[in-house]
């Protein structure tokens, strides 16, 4: 029985490899489809606990969880199960390393544990972020070392994930897929096995271009941001709200796109994905100019947002230096607990380098995590009149809906807002 | 009777200052509202033409004019019956000076025949695209200088002009309008004024706002086409066709909108407005990085279609020096017969230059027009078989509806596809 019967006939197994906020998605949506997954990760503590029907994600239910387990998901930390499926997808991180340089490891150690258990008859397939030319130049000598030969009896697959947590309006499901193929048949394969689970599934011509496809939507957003960023300075330096701009320009019904500034850009995405491209170029002697603009522009706003603290702190007769500085938000964006690149803790760094005392108060993160790069031994501060008004300068940096913004106005001693949250209010400084 | 009451009755007289892209749109569409609109311009011959009927725009019907006509409208060149007028709407252009310098010498010149007649209850809005502070610093001196108290017997207001021509969607009634006042009565008065014909009026707390929220809708156009721009560059050099990446991008159902690159950019505004900012922003000592770079990636694309050019004639054993070239759509944009900035003539520069022998093929551009800066002694050639295949290359710069794009295609002898129309087709050269 071939894969395209075995998965029309849904008796096909799925390997899911790298159980995070995409992998975990993908699973349920596969699952729900009513196909057979395994989940794979190399974090004991993650698969006990899917494997104990609990969500390891603050934006996905524990039933959730636990109805893709009665429906006969399992999660596993042996790669030699890999062996007994019909496909495999690869859902792990791709990082940056210190020198703003691709990091694979994730990709080529998944792949290295996979490899005694490929054969025929198998679809292997990349999600994650990556430059134009992985899947061919990675992936594909793990298949061809192995014997198989890659679309006929093997089918190698590029499908970048678009997961968007938090988004209410679309779900792994409705949200189209792309998908490249290393060839026609492997491309038939891919459309066979996501057109299970997902609504529409979108192909383009070859591994490479799927590959760019991905690139293309983040850069597209790390720039718009950039330019947001950008013209709030320019905006402020004449003495204009950016975000009462903004909100006027996106009444015009055609050729405008509301993106706002902030302290900066975060997640596991946007500052990230677009450096791949840039990385890829310098081996076509091609530059990626608006990347590395937008890099620096997004990069330096929470200098910025700190530069208009000390201003406006002299303005008040204090120096920063042992200022009380309370942090509201240090998620990377609204209503999550994601601390990846977020901009808070680089302002909350560089608010501490000038000899400020920080504090921070966060709904969803009371006690400052573990980061590789970054160290707070701090917890959420409780939000009454009493304390923060207690503190120099507040600095909206996350503007979560749990958050009593009548409150936080109405105690601060000096209000700071990177989020246009306090529109129009003279009284606040815009930053 | 004051303004308000006028305006409400809808006695109020309205003057209209430049009947071009933008006033004769304006002019219509107040008419229709029931509202007595004289328009004024300097060329005798377009006054001349709109009292005879006639449009002098392609997409604008002789029944329009015709009908606003019997309807009660005149043109003139006499600027003193602006003393007649109870709202003034001035809609001149605002170009770059050679050195990139805004040009404001047609609203100066307006401003300079109107002073005289400006008088108390008038309401004076420019609508002209220019930098943050033109209203305030340029034209609030005139009624100053007439003894007029703006905000309480002068209204003074800037409200840009959205004009988007061919756009099917949408028209001036239609199209969301902003305005800002130098007062709130000054803003007050703006309302009920464009409130009578344009349906949704969007007001902004200050002139400047409004001026920089139409600075802000065409740099994010001229940004984003200059990023296409660049990924198109990218993209090529790695073997990749931008045009299916960005179609297969662009099925994200959120954080993405398709913007497609080209030959350069062209029209009265993208190419231009952008630097109305960067040039204010100099006073404020703060820079538009964004802007200048979009500007010259944009400003670069003519020769990269030249390279392109240059390159595949190359492979085929010929230069460009005393090769045949044809053009392909010379206005531009799509279906329009619009020259302004056309990135098309950049382009046939620059064959020129190679000592090419140019042509040019556009439906809607029978002879090329005598230019400021570009001088073509050319006329439209008719396509056909034998015609394309007479020339050594053919390169396709403008998409216009009418090109029989199969007979284009089969017969010549080299094809350069600056628009995405043949996708996929590897016997056509991306550029």
């Amino acid at each position: 029985m071939d894969l395209i019967d075995k998965l029309s006939s849904k008796t096909a197994r799925i390997g899911i490899l790298g159980l995070g906020y995409v992998g975990i998605p993908l699973a349920l949506t596969a699952a729900r489809a009513g196909l057979n997954v395994i989940g794979f990760d190399v974090i004991q503590s993650r698969v006990d606990q899917l494997n104990g029907g609990k969500s390891p994600i603050r934006h996905i239910a524990d039933s959730d969880i636990a109805a893709m387990k009665d429906a006969g998901f399992d999660a596993t930390t042996d790669f030699s199960r890999a062996l007994d499926c019909d496909a495999l997808i690869i859902c792990v991180p791709t990082p940056l390393n210190e020198y703003r340089e691709p990091d694979l490891s994730f990709v080529i150690s998944t792949m290295d544990m996979i490899a005694p258990y490929l054969r025929k008859g198998q679809l292997l397939s990349l999600e994650s972020t990556t430059w134009p030319g992985t899947t061919k130049e990675i992936l594909l000598p793990y298949a061809e070392k192995a014997g198989l030969k890659v679309g006929q009896d093997f089918y190698l697959v590029y499908s970048p994930e678009r997961e968007d947590p938090g988004n209410l309006n679309f779900e792994t499901q409705t949200i189209p897929k792309v998908a490249g193929g290393h060839t026609p048949a492997c491309l038939k394969a891919a459309e066979a096995l996501y057109g299970i689970f997902i609504d529409n599934v979108v192909t383009v011509s070859s591994t490479e271009a799927a590959e760019m496809v991905k690139l293309l939507e983040n850069i597209h957003r790390s720039i718009n941001i950039g330019l947001a960023n950008e013209m709030k300075i320019v905006a402020d330096a004449m003495g204009l709200d950016i975000f009462e701009v903004i909100d006027a320009a996106k009444t015009k019904p055609f050729g405008f796109t509301a993106y706002y500034p902030g302290p900066g850009i975060g997640g596991h995405c946007i500052p990230i994905d677009p450096f791949y491209l840039t990385w890829k170029a310098r081996e076509y002697g091609v530059h990626t100019r608006f990347i590395e603009l937008a890099g620096e522009i997004n990069a330096s706003m929470p200098q910025y947002v700190v530069d208009k603290t000390v201003r406006a702190l002299n303005e008040a007769g204090k120096s920063l230096k042992n200022a009380k500085i309370l942090a509201l938000g240090i998620a990377y964006k609204r209503d999550v607990d994601d601390m990846r690149e977020s901009p808070s803790v680089f302002v909350m760094e560089l608010l501490r380098e000038w000899g400020a005392e920080v504090a921070y108060s966060d709904p969803n993160v009371p006690v400052f995590p573990e980061m590789r790069e970054h160290k707070f031994d701090l917890s959420s501060v409780d939000l009454s009149p009493d304390v923060i008004s207690s503190y120099d300068a507040v600095i909206l940096l996350t503007d979560h809906t749990g958050f009593d913004y009548d409150m936080i106005h109405e105690s601060s001693q000096l209000l700071v807002d990177t989020r246009g949250k306090f529109r129009g209010d003279i009284s606040v400084i815009r930053a």
